[in-house]
């Protein structure tokens, strides 16, 4: 590891560098007499980055060296996420759709037949919802997940949920094939190490204002507690311009497919906002590179209690399932396409 | 209330605001052949406006009339927030200082008889402390909150400490003053209704990169539980410049001062990141309108675990004091003296 | 006309809405008797919205009417914006590309002779050099001109060049086939309305932090002129990770498409400032809808003077082609290719 | 100078590097045989560091050494910049306050007036004025400037005047004791240079989105002609949130106090956007260590032709400066008060 020290450091701050680093096993040595640049030689793990971090007289870390944390790529060949049919990563590409909120048995059991028509293999829908305003409709809880796993039981398409609360963990897993982190929890350590340690896969959102290096250490806190199957979610992040909600940040997409061995998806419709909008972002998301979408889809965004603007058609999903499988094939990727009952194909 | 409508409405969309509008006791009429702006006549109660604001057809609340949500200034008197010596609001401006986290006893004695002197009433100090990795120093917890109890018996000086899992609010409400909600817990609506029901004073910090309504909103989730006891307090906004870690909003802090009845401080040391601007910023903040401030101070910033390059020296914080006491008084404000024993003084 | 005002708005502020509104030749009347939403009747004219803008007791333009901006949509079909051999809109993609800065002949031959051979209808290359430092290499400037006019000479392949000063618009319009608007005088209306006095086609950057809003008024600026030949590129917005250098606002790109009639095109290495990305931000590019590519190529990127690792190999330059030809089938879009040489083809 | 170079550099990229350390007088040595970390030795000049960063094989610049550029600190005492009877820096506050833009001759004297009783040295008014839209107002121009010579003969107020167009720094420096250059022209270099040249004192505004090094830099595009009478001005920088029109960047000017030897003040008008925030971030701005002011000020703001809401009343200003001289003596600061005649005292 290369670390470079504040400039003038004092001399208590020196030594608690130096007395981490021979705790932690490596021999420390300057690379010149100013004191700021420190080379640690030995074998580093995972941790070792952060725990120098957290050292006031730590300027920066120049080279990690192989302290590589668990979510880095470091020639790591891509990990695979797996739930249902669905598989994320290693040239898959899976589509995830469904409503913002499960609100009633006949309209989730239509959407999720319309969605797997078209091509996806895991239902999204909210149980529980995270809202800005303590008078919104919060989700139908308990009551949303049961019909969750009636759904699955119907039609076979994997189910993908938010859990909010650490307490819920247990009622989720119960159901979900994959738990989604919102946004709004992706620094919130209690409920991302219960996910962590129940094992199912973890779909986890960025938060609108998180740099790359925050998502992936909200990552690193599921993966810390064993758990590898984790896909991170990009949806958006918050601009200036209130012309659109979000701006899709494609960049940041492009790049974590380079710096971590995780599959990367994206939300066009959190980005987005409104749907007329879906489509193009969806497209430019697998372009970029993106391993799946997420996508929100209601047959009758009139009747939508939140975020209903930004719903698309099931029709409008077929259309992006269609776009998907043309520009995944630019690199030779595949979309994983759901097994359906004779009849419905 | 006076809300604008999406252009060119579906028929079960404008029927969904209709009778969205009779069920809440309202009496709608257009005011234009092209059914855009509709006027809604009656009684208008705290959840209104997020309810028509959940409605796909509602393009804006022009207006929210009698629809006043709690946490609104609407003419009301300023709301004066209690916690051991201190207050805050109507006047009165009080300090709040202490370390990052609790780490030991005799540093926590320490620095708790040092601010007290300089003229703090409330002691912070972080037992929970929520970091971005995994692998950093997640505070002493439990044993911390101990040392807390522990030196407001020996000193009298109140206690504000962080809560971050709504499964540990008996036990952080057994002990604190005030709860601490941190910026990246802002929108974890389980732990805010929690501390809601409780019932002890809030302190609810401005995640870094919420709007002013999204922290006002988060405010009302506490205040919806019966709780009116709530501080806002601004910590610096995300920018896009890396040359000081946050920007203090001082113009947030002027507005909520005229939308808010409740009381809002500044926490200059968060929005600067580094010990050299912290007492700018905190003049900045009083000077803004603040009803007072939380300082990060630590005799000897070099044994710091977290966040160390940021915390004064407690004579730092004594200067901090005395221009607070400057400022304050161009309104005629008062900050509010702890009452030390005389050998203290 | 559809104006919200200000509330409780005073006499004199409210009779110059009135008597703007009539001088205009509009019919105006209230909608309510609160005063605030007045329906003005009447044809409108492009330059009206920002009058009433500009009034103090505006608060709204809920509705623009007739009064249509020269750049928007408003139901017109794409302008189609040529140059040299490139097309850009109603269908037709073209690709822009070369080096950051003009250098030297030789390097500026064999780059535009293998840009035109992978497909780029125009060269692009500065004579003028923006640059955020007094001490950094500025551009060769009138030599650069020189070079430009030799190789279009040579290759026959437009020129496209960012003009700084509007005292060089004569010697620059002398030879470009379009002006290039650099990001930083997005807002520099002397500079603008000296290009759209000069009549050749634009092409203007979207500044870093300008809104949508901004750049198409900054369009209109040019549009007023009577010169209709301008094409917006989105190259990135500031954002506060710095990770990518910029983030591509894809959203914007896909929202412009449907706003405006005119061209839109994206600049993926100013987005990405690294080589690396450049590939799958171009594709982002186009499969959000853009009509078109300005993308760095340097056969060297460690000769080059300035923003040099962001330069791809004209390799990858014709990797980025065959993705665009690929994309832009998706919406029976075709990329307009050169007419080379027997020679060289 | 430290430099640390990209790893794994090609063989002609780390040539470059060395090439230019020699020709610039510097003796390179690598501090370790990973050859990223470079230290030169030798003497610096203010045009080397950029030098170095314009190479694409440096990574950074760790420690600029000698190399200091003209507006660094670098253990300089403040520069003190004199217009009129104003003086900024080196303990010295000044106030400038008047109109957005001029208007007419009775308006800009009774302000000039009202101004000056209340404590302003120099008077603020556009003759040209940078507009979003091209049908906005423009300014009065040439009418204006006679005005504003007109008022200064008359009250014997310093005039501060903007200048957009290199073609007019001639004109605009007749009249005026100190250029502005707006916010949307901080990287206008061909601007920057001309009212270098010119040798009057520059008030030089940050852009809503430059970091302080990009503030900085165009700073010593003036100094780098010879002319160090520059003044630093933050105004607000664009955030996310529409309820402040711009966020005041209060810990840029404390930070800018300590980077920079050249005098800075704070716009609170334009960072506000609404007049009843400004007397707050005046306050603000001063607290943090501005050395003045910059505000909007019309007896009238419903007759405002833009900008109209921010503007403050001449009374309102004359608070202003009063909490500025109580706030400013925290510092031991002192407001530098106008010579006024007898009869207007």
């Amino acid at each position: 590891m290369l670390l470079r020290l504040r400039k003038a450091l004092p001399p208590e701050q020196l030594q608690a560098v130096l007395e981490l680093a021979r705790e932690l096993g490596y021999a420390p040595h300057f690379l010149e007499s100013g004191k700021e640049l420190l080379r640690l030689e030995g074998v580093g793990r995972p941790e070792h980055r952060s725990r120098f971090e957290d050292l006031v007289g730590v300027a920066a870390i120049l080279d990690a060296g192989s302290a590589t944390e668990l979510h880095e790529r470091a020639g790591r060949p891509d990990t695979v996420v797996t739930a249902g049919e669905a598989r994320f990563g290693g040239g898959s590409v899976s589509l995830i759709a469904g409503p913002c909120a499960v609100e009633s048995w006949p309209r989730l059991l239509e959407i999720a037949r319309e969605v797997q028509k078209h091509g996806a293999t895991l239902l999204r829908g909210g149980a529980w919802k995270p809202r800005t305003s303590p008078y919104s409709f919060q989700g139908m809880k308990g009551d949303g997940l049961e019909l969750l796993r009636r759904v699955r039981a119907e039609t076979g398409i994997g189910i993908v949920t938010e859990v909010l609360d650490p307490r819920d963990v247990e009622a989720v897993g119960a159901v979900a094939d994959m738990f989604q982190i919102g946004a709004r929890s992706m620094q919130n350590s209690a409920l991302l190490i219960e996910v962590g340690r129940y094992g199912k896969p973890v779909l986890l959102k960025r938060s609108f204002s998180a740099t790359v290096r925050e998502l992936l250490m909200a990552a690193e806190f599921v993966l810390a507690q064993g758990n590898r199957q984790v896909i991170l979610c990009e949806r958006g992040v918050r601009g200036f311009d209130p012309t659109t909600r979000n701006i899709l940040d494609v960049g940041a997409v492009a790049h974590l497919k380079r710096a971590t061995h995780l599959p990367v998806i994206v939300d066009p419709s959190h980005a987005a906002g409104r749907s007329d909008l879906v489509r193009p972002l969806a497209r430019a998301g697998i372009a970029a590179g993106a391993d799946g979408l997420i996508v929100e889809v209601h047959p009758d965004p009139s009747e939508v209690h939140s975020d209903g603007s930004q719903a698309v058609l099931p029709h409008t999903f077929g259309e992006i399932a269609a776009d998907t499988r043309v520009i995944a094939a630019l690199d030779r990727r595949r979309v994983v396409e759901p097994s359906l009952a004779p009849a419905e194909r």
